[in-house]
């Protein structure tokens, strides 16, 4: 039975020659589209990008579904049985990172305050700024977003300590990792504490108003994880009172945040909405291609897939 | 002759012991203040702060004067005859290195764009966004400040490519080392440009509209040394002719920006009130003790004073 590949990513000419060169006898459809016809989808073998998650549900011959992002919450039961589930995981870590050290250095040197003040035409000093150099970086959640965060901030002279759940020895970027049983013992010590976490049900909350007081009175806060690790109404009252230095979140909860929320005017505090990771770095595309084609391979030899979610299901011997 | 040591510098109390442990035979007077007395000055062989630059022209017994800045321009022409002028050059180099890097980062990131949204309460995507990682940065200007920089572009991903006016080899943080004459040359091959230059007549309009034309289309241009070095109105134009990705710009002429400069809102450039030095960090202040211990004691000693801005005269021979 020859492969039916839906290639729903963004490539370029040449990337399309390389997808047929590693699957000379595959069928390839190309599309930029996230939405495809019913009969696409009775076809599909293969799905490798970012269709609706209700198509997906709709391929009934479909042996593997790799999504194009790194959170996969929202196919959670539309793969149909039977299929194999690959994520991109990874694939954005650099950008994300890059979004976490832009905002907290933004933030250090108050540049949201500079840029209210260029908007009014005003030229004025606001003071003393903060750097995380001889600093203590807390970085919770030490997987591929923050151990490129970490090893940023290390390269700029600050101690970089990651919390995981399971420590299983020194990975790269961190100064020491440490058990996330150790938080609240950090987060007194931490100049930085930056969130990189999925949300499940032992993140959410995490950083309610008893651990945002345990933060050192001039640390930053950085959010690029999920909205619900933050007890949101919490941060602005410890906020308001003068506490912490200030806060970059590009997560909030929920998401689009409502415009009567008082996060949007909690001083020092710089909020994103959500474009930390995503298509917005040519980095980001290449990665998610690469990822893509890796898997193909590994797919059409019979090995085992990277970033699996879900494998393939075990058949019971009748 | 016992010296007396007119010390304006913010020191801790600490920090005064180590100064008379240096200098035990000496008359300190400390002094948190700009302002001193005319009899002060009388009296006062070595001046170590920021006295404003009249005042040092009284120091009719000033033998050696260290100015905690590291330009020296305002005191042109104010230390009396025979006494020996010192800057604080390097001392804050750090921080205007972070500010550099911090503003280019924000502008890579929208994070300007992005901070007049939320001020408006407004949660929209801005678009694709920028990396330096694997890109090229040039640094003009390989001095103190613009070599902390380019490690930091470098940490990051970036090559980076140093011009200066004269080439004595290579430079820690530099890929390459290039004589100033190839600006023109590198201009069109970098995706960001840092201009780290004091202000001299070689400097005064060095980009100017041509050279901003030469830069890529989605280059970003910083600056933070003196605002002469750029061609304002050009940049105006050029920026608003939708040439270039973003700029910051921690410098401009004149200072203040006055109200009614097109340049305070033009799209995604960030403009900062000439903060990236200064006492603004803990690690200026501390630099700025350091090197001015180094030098009382080399002074005591008789021996070559570092960061001399002028030499002690050389008496004619009767």
């Amino acid at each position: 039975m020859s492969e039916y590949i839906l290639n729903l990513l963004p490539v370029t000419e040449e990337e399309k020659r390389e997808f047929e060169a590693i699957a000379p006898a595959a069928q390839f459809l190309w599309t930029g589209r996230s939405r495809v016809t019913a009969q696409e989808l009775a076809q599909a073998t293969v799905i490798l990008g970012w269709p609706r998650p209700g198509d997906v549900k709709k391929a009934g011959r479909l042996k593997w579904f790799q999504t194009m992002w790194a959170g996969t919450e929202e196919y959670d039961g539309m793969v149909p049985p039977g299929a194999q589930f690959t994520s991109s995981a990874g694939s954005n870590s650099r950008s994300v990172a890059e979004h976490m050290f832009a905002s907290l250095l933004a933030v250090c040197r108050r540049l949201p305050a500079y840029r209210d003040r260029q908007r009014e035409g005003r030229w004025e000093d606001q003071g003393p700024m903060k750097t995380i150099l001889g600093g203590v970086v807390l970085v919770v959640g030490a997987g591929h977003v923050g151990g490129e965060f970490a090893r940023m901030c290390q390269a700029f002279g600050a101690e970089t300590v990651g919390l995981k759940r399971r420590v299983d020895g020194p990975l790269p970027g961190f100064d020491q990792v440490c058990p996330m049983e150790q938080l609240d013992a950090w987060l007194p010590r931490a100049d930085a504490v930056a969130l990189a976490l999925p949300h499940t049900a032992a993140t959410a909350g995490l950083m309610d108003e008893r651990r945002l007081r345990l933060m050192k009175r001039d640390a930053v806060l950085v959010n690029a994880g999920r909205g619900s690790a933050i007890d949101q109404q919490a941060l602005v009252r410890v906020m308001e009172e003068g506490l912490l230095w200030g806060a970059a979140l590009d997560v909030t909860t929920p998401e689009p945040l409502p415009a009567e929320s008082p996060l949007w005017s909690v001083p020092n505090l710089l909020l994103t909405p959500h474009v930390a990771g995503g298509m917005r770095l040519e980095i980001t595309r290449k990665a998610c291609i690469r990822q893509a084609q890796d898997n193909l391979r590994r797919y059409l030899a019979g090995e085992p897939l990277v970033n699996l979610v879900r494998g393939p299901e075990r058949r019971e011997e009748g």
